[in-house]
């Protein structure tokens, strides 16, 4: 496996370098809104160690990333109403990764709402905006 | 969301009262084959609390959950040879879950191989034997 590249785009978010729409943040980790959401809500969960993958994390960073899922899976149940959640987490090319920085997607799903295809349609900044208010509202 | 079933698939399997091909093992977690793949390899990480999904697990075994994961995709890359690997979680109807007793698919992938649709297919059980072996040995 390749190593760690520091310029990929989730890189220079971590940096500050570009802006995203942050739901969540701590010491160990970040969460930020997909800009394109396979369903309202998509969310982002990414340590802040230099990780590319599930495979190279060092495990407590992993752990932590983990239970920040959860919490915005419990917010989205909540708050957002969610009927459901779909998580997933793609490693290598072949795997279905496309931004080599470990990423864990965080998808509320309603009954009867097939998720649109990955990557299909951007989102208007405004409506991220609100969600992403909605969201880290419900973290505390 | 309703409350956690015990007599769930996976609880008999946990309890013993169900076979499974298994991979890993220890006090606080169990992954076993999928006896439907949807490619070679396809794993299924619990853990042992009675947890129905990501909502309602204890977060400590979440996250162990999640470092049993990580160790078995890196066999997948180390002892299978795979060239990526999907992870895949459901919370809810809505959210694709169809067991419900929080499981963690771990899918070896190879460059070039899209993985079989869900519960397309039941894989011979001498193959999935072999295939736990493999696993397991990597595991140490």
């Amino acid at each position: 496996m390749p190593s760690y590249d520091p310029n990929n785009i989730f890189a220079k978010i971590l940096r500050g370098e570009l802006p995203c729409h942050k739901v969540y943040e701590d010491d160990k980790a970040l969460a930020f809104l997909d800009i394109m959401p396979r369903a309202p809500g998509h969310t982002l969960v990414l340590p802040k160690a230099a990780a590319r993958n599930l495979i190279d994390c060092p495990p407590d960073d992993l752990a932590h990333v983990a239970k920040v899922a959860q919490r915005i899976a419990q917010a989205a149940m909540g708050a957002l109403g969610a009927d459901g959640v779909t998580v997933q987490q793609f490693n290598e090319s072949a795997g279905g990764q496309v931004v080599f920085h470990l990423h864990v997607h965080v998808i509320p799903r309603k009954t009867g709402m097939p998720m649109k295809p990955p990557a299909a349609e951007k989102e208007k900044p405004e409506a991220l905006a609100e969600m992403a208010k909605k969201l880290s509202a419900a973290l505390g």
